[in-house]
């Protein structure tokens, strides 16, 4: 059987009773470590499970998938997942892959991000779409996500944006070559997220959002240093919120009087 | 300390471990039980638990707060809410209400119907505003939530529609008596909101949705017994899927191509 199991967002002791009695009945365990991380180390997560983790990175997940799934054709294998295990894509093809090898999958669902960002006081049924902001190179710098925040704010919806994880990318220069180079791990921060939104604006003529537009930045949401602060976008741009994860929220022009009250103690000027 | 822990949104083993253990070390435990429900019962939770739990309807929450905070002011109070702690307005009230008390508040995440609704195989980014559905009356019959699906379809969204729960409601004749006298416990099914979505689509001269687009049902996400079906409106309207809690998903016009092959496995005729 595959087991597919959210971990939360914070330590080792945010898995559910039931994922934790899953784990520790299973043949194998790996643990996605691509989309997203804890704020706790792998060892720390081995020592509380008892088990052994095998560390997944996108090679494995993605190119090595028959190989898991046909562990869990003989066996009990789980894949851990931090947050939700529904909350990237690679995820429910995995699960695709399953059945039609006639495996039988089962998800244990935890806290996303998507839903622990209401920590912050903004009412959840008024986000919009959530957005992703890439890390930009010198050469690439997408900014599709620029008008779904317009059209949210249009539509007095708050944004909830998802900043870019970069793990285990293989440089440039050894893409093509045998032995692939890595990257040092990257995570963007809610401070480099608000420069590129700032560059957009520069040269967009956009008038629906502008520097002045509230944002909040969460740092860390569902662990003991989770930081939380509200502050213009520009302000944003000089924020430093420390360790990841971050994640970035442009808010909707009117705010519900309950969460205009919940984000004062939140701002800084 | 006052502790607000999410309990998952299936059974006793949902919770995380964290939040067991605080559970395990209060002082007096309160369930909340009207803006959502899990499938079993308190009972269970308690023996779970090892602790007695206080069921806390709308009235000891919203107007017996000061009870509660009182007592987390002298002891370890926890109230339990199904899902995640932040999904619903009146447990954001409660938490700011403690802080102008000077109380200190920490709330433990866990899955919420919001990220879990991913179960489907639908992209979680690809949902736009999540609506209510609420209850219609002879007299009452409010359609807003019509326009905001439209407004997700129009941009390419997919709309989660959470539906009504009635517990613990007073009857009309008993509002103004003393002794109020309480309806059955109603939980809309999405056979329910399928019929109200048709019956505003047949007095609306909207051409943004038919009875044709392509709807979800989910009832007991998370659960053993979890059900999914994907058809159109109008056959939803003729769909039996048991036990609350049900939820409704509008799918928005274009698919990717992973979200249609997943959907294949819960396509009724």
């Amino acid at each position: 059987m595959f087991f597919l199991i959210g971990l939360g967002l914070g330590d080792c002791k945010d898995i559910t009773v039931k994922g934790l009695e899953i784990i520790r009945k299973c043949d194998k365990v790996y643990l996605e470590s691509y989309t997203s991380i804890l704020t706790c180390g792998v060892q720390a997560l081995e020592e509380f499970y008892g088990k052994e983790l095998t560390v997944a990175d996108r090679d494995l997940v993605e190119q090595g998938a028959d190989e898991i799934l046909g562990e869990a054709k003989e066996s009990d294998v789980a894949l851990l997942v931090v947050g939700d295990p529904f909350g990237a894509t690679t995820h429910t093809d995995l699960i695709l892959r399953a059945k039609e090898k006639h495996i039988e999958v089962k998800c244990i669902h935890n806290a996303s991000i998507l839903s622990a960002v209401g920590c912050c006081g903004l009412q959840l049924y008024s986000f919009g779409e959530t957005v992703s902001i890439p890390f930009w190179s010198d050469t690439w710098k997408p900014d599709s996500f620029f008008e779904k925040i317009c059209n949210n704010y249009r539509n007095n919806l708050h944004t909830l944006c998802l900043l870019d994880i970069k793990v285990k990318e293989p440089t440039l220069e050894s893409m093509t070559k045998k032995k692939k180079v890595y990257m040092d791990p990257r995570f963007m921060s809610v401070k480099e997220a608000a420069i590129q939104l700032l560059e957009i604006l520069k040269s967009s003529d956009s008038t629906v959002i502008d520097e002045k537009c509230l944002c909040i930045g969460l740092a860390r949401v569902g662990s003991e240093t989770q930081q939380i602060v509200a502050c213009s976008l520009s302000k944003m741009a000089s924020v430093d919120l420390g360790e990841p994860l971050h994640s970035l929220i442009v808010v909707g022009p009117k705010l519900h009087p309950l969460e205009d009250e919940y984000l004062q103690q939140f701002k800084i000027v």
